[in-house]
């Protein structure tokens, strides 16, 4: 029987939404206003991918759900601070995202800048939490944090962004592009497939497997993102397509050609599931989410 | 004999200033110009408090320096990037801290956003670092960074920001001055005594009493910040003599009156100094900074 991927992300999807609310700060708590943009953009719709994967990756190694759900917020948190800045008129300075207005057209720069600050601040916290992390072994804990920040940082998605910025309007070769994506998109979701694998407690082997496939279907998901901003449809888009030509930023496509593009992201969708072939049945929902990346269309 | 505090500050900051320089990432690493722009305003001339207040407190229940090190550099590194978002230009719109220009008005604003982001995040790395906390237990440095993590977010230092910002140039009762004050300098400030008496293996009344401590001399080296910016001398101050009341910030001294305000941090500092009597000599250091704090001119 084909494995149900629409069902396994609902059921996901509202187990880390559930989650966010609990162990976000409520608006009754003073800054009202802070806490209220922080949730803004929290339950502005976004996909969960990044907590689906701590999940998926956990679950793959026999994981109990509940000991990933920190983590899993924790990483849509991280993503959530970096599309409030990335809006901001000083970077992107984009007005709507999904459909909504940002975060900084509804609350104001400076409340925008510092809820993306508490957000990632929150992550943290939210990841060292004695109560949420109960029962597991503060050791892996502790590894956890020291991934996700290292590919959060300056090194990571916040380098990624500086050379992206740093490259628009310019002939930029295929090593900076690689650069730009492994690091932009690429670290977070590595490190959501790393801290499920670590957190739920797997072998150096089964680690070593997640990994590469992080890597692998990371960067496959940046490519078919590339592919959607020239060929999607803007309305399952939510975001204007060919948005990313019109502001002279580098893509796949544009460097290799939509044809090659498409193929370089099925051949890194086939070894995301070569890497974790021996995981096993537990390791489906993983392998539908490698395919689901490849051939999605919004 | 007196304790030498000038001897003690300096040694200090030279261990702290030689820490972060080899745990900040080099500005030959890619990107170079984030790299650069972090470095730049930690370079900036701090005074290096909150770092010595780790040292001084894990130092106060008898830890080695060493261990304390990752979270002396980690709030330096939190400090800092919280000064460089207040300086932006959605905020405070400052363009010199300490004499030199902004960080925002060297990097440019989005480098600025990106530099404080990065610098955010590389705390909590280094804290959960695992070579940086050899022999720590790591159930202590999760307790540690969970209390930063608090003590820096939407309910600590960001909130006590927002609040700041929103009571501009409007009536504020004196609830709300010492809401603003607990949070935006306190915090910190009590993170970092609680971090070192944590790392340093204090016993629950030697972390209790240092808890004291940072509540109480927190709130005066507030006050005395306060005041110093009525009465200080502009050049050993670094900043403008009255920028505060310029642009109608509500301070101790504008609420309570001059000498009231002054009396009240006498206080605290001599709250400060029964909270940790019984530490004996070790505590010295920050006995000798609680009297600093309330005696300075700048």
């Amino acid at each position: 029987m084909a494995f149900n991927l629409s069902g396994y992300l609902r059921g996901r999807t509202e187990l880390v939404d559930a989650a966010l609310d609990r162990w976000l700060p409520g608006e009754e708590l003073l800054p009202s206003a802070l806490h209220r943009a922080m949730r803004y953009s929290v339950f502005a719709g976004g996909k969960r991918l990044r907590p689906v994967l701590v999940l998926a990756s956990g679950e793959a190694v026999g994981a109990a759900v509940e000991r990933l759900l920190p983590a899993a917020c924790a990483m849509e948190m991280i993503h959530t601070y970096s599309l409030i800045h990335d809006d901001l008129p000083a970077m992107d300075d984009d007005d709507f995202r999904r459909g909504r207005p940002t975060n900084h057209k509804v609350f104001g720069e400076a409340n925008a800048i510092l809820a993306g600050d508490a957000l990632l601040t929150e992550a943290f916290r939210l990841l060292a939490d004695p109560a949420a992390n109960r029962g597991c072994d503060p050791a892996a804990v502790l590894r956890v944090i020291e991934t996700i920040a290292r590919c959060a940082g300056s090194q990571g998605m916040v380098g990624g962004q500086v050379v992206d910025m740093e490259s628009e309007g310019k002939p930029v070769d295929f090593a900076t592009l690689q650069y730009i994506h492994t690091r932009k998109t690429g670290a977070l979701f590595l490190a959501s497939i790393q801290a499920g694998a670590w957190l739920g407690g797997g072998s150096e082997t089964q680690v070593a497997a997640l990994t590469r496939y992080g890597e692998t279907a990371g960067l496959a998901f940046q490519i078919a993102d590339d592919i959607l901003d020239i060929v999607g449809d803007q309305t399952a888009l939510g975001k204007d397509v060919g948005s990313d030509q019109a502001r002279g930023k580098v893509t796949y496509p544009a460097l290799l050609g939509l044809s090659e593009a498409r193929r370089h992201a099925e051949e890194l969708r086939d070894l995301a599931l070569a890497a974790i072939e021996p995981l096993g049945a537990g390791a489906e929902p993983l392998r539908a989410i490698a395919r689901y990346i490849v051939d999605r269309t919004s």
